[in-house]
């Protein structure tokens, strides 16, 4: 396997402590098949990352036949992030791999302006950087209409808890725990999993845990928001995760409908840093922190063995 | 925190898998508290690695005030590996470590020799590298005595394993389990942990699962060796690696034991990877490879918060 890829140039990210390798390759030239990005994102034998982010001219992965069309609203010259799970498979969307995302291309150059559009396979995600230096960023990302379909309950060790069956694009149970406290949340025992409906979830869910939002709390650039809440995640396939973008916006729907609310903003506060979740009648957005690490560059033949 | 260590250059490896991140500083000048190791070390915030492997001049480790005084062997100007494990720790040496740290050096051309010695916490660890270029090597680490000292047991899951108590510098219970295949190795469930007998270990003890040595196997270079077997290590604190340099020692050790010999040559065969233990009167060594993956630079300023 001695092609482009072996002496490629790599960028290590963070979006609330959700990490990722990013690849620029504008014309999609790279031959990044399952195995490869495995081993990039293997955290002993590569450098190690929750996922891989592409970025590729969304036209050029048409050309080569990664895409089979312009998902929708997504334009030929739009950069797309060309998201892959740590395992190489393909996942749709990641809301903190998009802030990421964003914020490696605006600080690269590939966009000069704050507002601008990212393509995924979920559709267009417009972006606004609120902020951006070579290593911090401050990014709005449009995540879309989370919907609300019923209750379900999960049990954790010998607690049952309940909550909204939530869609984000992919399946979320998202329960405000009634009187949990922030240091009550932070004591909860995942190690022996998470037990869901199979027959709500047949493809499994991600399990967001959440205490009941309080009013007010400290938003970006001095504002105020809505109301604040703590959150852990449980990810499907992988475990307890430090954060997670689809789950955040599954909480913070979770917790206005908790308040009889259909539209708010919430101060999120993960046990990867901090998100802004605001729902509105157009959907909703996540604001938060991207990080740009390091960089760095694969030595050639370094995947070829062992 | 922003000093020189903001900007700074490290090149990623791994000793089968067991994975590293190396750090150039001759004159020992960087400021490397527990919190900046573990910034280093933390998977998603940072690189991440198993631990981090400081190259320093020895004599500057001691002016700077690192060392107390040189290690038994040490000279003022060996290569030191001023060894961190990921929460920021100092542990005294670690052989797949010693690997790596002598790849690097010889690589960078720090050495101009295939024999030398690497100055460890343990005392002077002579290396030879057997070959090499800028991403491979195979080395061979003197790894010093490993002392057996009684028996007992360990209890996985329903399962009670007995085995050697072995010395390496740390404490092991190597168990050579009859009849055990690879394929059973391989199915063995670590994940509700490892009991060990407390008046034994007090402070713990990595346990060593070995398969029964078959005689005979392939070495390195066209060579045979006297036998070779499978193993799977839990260290402690830690879980489940993909190797432990020290611990293949044990596991050598308590192998020929089993076999009513004090020498020999074995072909052990990890998740990580293959090494070559061999044992005689003067001690053991640990031969095996290493890789170095990538090479990369901090961006000033990224462990400053989040």
């Amino acid at each position: 396997m001695s092609d482009a890829t072996d002496a490629l140039r790599f960028v290590k990210g963070h979006g609330t402590q959700n990490d990722f390798v990013v690849l620029a390759d504008p014309a999609a030239e790279l031959g990044l098949d399952a195995a490869r990005v495995a081993a990039i994102c293997d955290r002993q034998r590569g450098i190690g990352a929750d996922g891989l982010l592409r970025v590729s001219r969304a036209v050029a992965l048409v050309e080569r036949g990664v895409l089979d069309a312009l998902p929708a609203g997504v334009r030929p010259d739009d950069w797309f992030m060309d998201y892959r799970n740590a395992d190489g498979s393909i996942a749709e969307m990641c809301g903190n791999g998009v802030r990421v995302f964003a914020h490696y291309v605006r600080a690269t150059g590939l966009v000069d302006t704050d507002t601008f559009t990212v393509g995924s396979r979920a559709g267009a995600r417009p972006v606004i950087i609120h902020s951006h230096d070579q290593v911090r960023a401050d990014v709005t990302v449009t995540m879309g209409q989370a919907r609300v379909d019923g209750r379900s309950q999960a049990t954790v060790g010998d607690t049952t808890y309940h909550g909204a069956v939530i869609d984000v694009g992919n399946p979320h149970l998202a329960c405000v725990v009634p009187d949990l406290t922030a240091e009550q949340l932070a004591g909860i025992d995942f190690s022996a999993g998470v037990g869901l409906d199979a027959g709500v979830f047949p493809h499994g869910a991600n399990l967001e845990l959440v205490t009941p939002a309080r009013p007010g709390g400290d938003g970006p650039d001095g504002t105020t928001v809505d109301f604040s809440a703590h959150m852990r995640v449980f990810e499907r396939g992988v475990g307890e995760t430090r954060s997670c973008g689809t789950g955040l916006v599954a909480a913070g729907k979770a917790s206005l409908g908790a308040l009889g609310r259909d539209t708010g903003s919430l101060h999120i506060t993960v046990p990867g840093g901090s998100v802004l979740v605001t729902v509105d009648p157009d959907g909703a957005t996540l604001r938060g922190p991207s990080v740009l690490v390091a960089e760095g560059r694969f030595r050639p033949g370094w995947s070829d063995e062992g």
